[in-house]
C-alpha cells in the first residue's frame, strides 16, 4: 500500500492564529506530519506531496498544484490511501483496521463534512476535497458503482484545526511528538467543569 | 448484556436553547434516547434509568439520584454497559464491534473528555461521569488493576450537545429519529464553503 499525505508548508493552520504566532504554527504543523507517519510506521509506504522541499526520511514529491489534481493525478495507481497530515491521534491498531476494511472506496469522516483519510482500490475514483467532502465522495462513489465503506474512527475524525481540537490533542495524545511541542509551550488541559484549555500566557 | 441508558426528563439539552425551545428540547432528546434504543436493537437488554416514568417499549427504571449514583449502584452485576441518551448517530455495526472489544473496562470516548459508551466487565468499578471523565475512568481502571479498551469510534463520539454537534447529526444521521425531527423543523446542511447549519427562522 502506498500512502500519499498532502502537506503545505505556507501559512499552515492558520485557525490558530489566535494561539500560535506563524513560526509556531509551521513547527506544529510538521510535528503533527511526523506523528502521521510514524503512526503509519511500516504499513504502508508514505509518499509526501508537498511543494516544497522537505527534511524527511520518507519520500517527498513536490507538487504545487492544487489538492484535488495533486491527488487525482496520483490515483491512475491502485490502491491508494489519502491520509491528511494533521491527524496526530492516529496510530497503528486505526490504521491497521483502516487498511483492512472492505470496499473500493474507504472514507474515514472528519468533523465537519471532511474527508480525513480515503483509500481507493479502483482506478476512475476522483477526489473533490472542498465543501463538504465527505457527502460528495460518497456521492462519486455511488455515481461510479464502486463500493464504499465509512471507516468509523474518532482519533481519524480529529483533524487538528481550531482550539477545540487542540483540547482533543491534549486529552488523547500524550506522547505524541505535537503534543510535546504543545506542552514545551506550556498548554495543558484543566478539568475544572468542563476540561478547559490551558493556553500559554506571553 | 444488559445496558443502563441514564435520560434526564427536566431542562435536557439546555446548551442548545438557542436554536430550540424548551418543548422542542424535550422532544429532540427523546427522539435521540429512541435512536440509541434502535441502534441496540437485539443486541443487548435496554434499561433507561429516569427520574420520571416514560413511554417506552424498554424497561424503564425510576431513580432519582445523582448520575454516579445511579450507575454505581447498579455495577454490583457485571457486565453492564452504560450508553449516552444522546448518541444518535450509533448504529448495530458499532455496537457490535462495541460489545466485541476486549477488557475488563471499555471506554468510549466523546469530544472534550467525555465518557460516551462504559463497558464494565468487573465488579469494583466505580464511574465518576463528571469533570473529564475520560482520563478518570482510565485511572480508576488503573488503580484498581482492570484491563481497559479505549473504543475508537467517531460515531460514538457525537453526544448532541451543542449546535456544532447538530451539524454532525445532520450530515451523518440521515433517516434517524433525531434527524427527521430537525429536518421537519427546518434544520439542514449547507455546504457553501464549509459545512454550515441551517437554523429555521421563526
Amino acid at each position: 500500500m502506498i500512502v500519499l499525505i498532502p502537506f503545505k508548508t505556507s501559512n499552515p493552520k492558520s485557525r490558530l492564529s489566535k494561539l500560535l504566532n506563524e513560526d509556531e504554527r509551521r513547527e506544529f504543523a510538521y510535528e503533527m506530519l511526523l506523528d502521521v507517519i510514524d503512526a503509519i510506521g511500516d504499513l504502508a509506504k508514505v509518499k509526501v506531496v508537498s511543494p516544497e522541499p522537505l527534511d524527511l526520511d520518507v519520500e517527498v514529491i513536490k507538487d504545487s498544484r492544487g489538492l484535488d489534481e495533486c491527488i487525482n493525478d496520483r490515483l491512475k495507481i491502485v490502491p491508494r490511501a489519502i491520509i491528511m497530515s494533521d491527524l496526530p491521534l492516529l496510530n497503528k491498531e486505526v490504521l491497521e483496521r483502516f487498511f483492512s476494511q472492505p470496499g473500493d472506496v474507504v472514507i474515514a469522516p472528519g468533523r465537519k463534512g471532511g474527508t480525513n483519510m480515503l483509500l481507493v482500490r479502483k482506478t476512475g475514483f476522483r477526489v473533490s476535497y472542498h465543501y463538504g467532502s465527505f457527502l460528495k465522495h460518497i456521492r462519486i462513489s455511488k455515481e461510479l458503482g464502486y463500493s464504499y465503506k465509512i471507516f468509523d474512527s474518532f482519533f481519524a475524525s480529529v483533524d487538528v484545526d481550531d482550539e477545540s481540537d487542540i483540547l482533543e490533542l491534549m486529552i488523547h495524545g500524550k506522547g505524541k511528538r505535537s503534543w510535546k511541542f504543545l506542552r514545551n509551550l506550556g498548554f495543558d488541559v484543566e478539568f475544572a467543569r468542563t476540561p478547559r484549555l490551558i493556553i500559554p500566557s506571553n
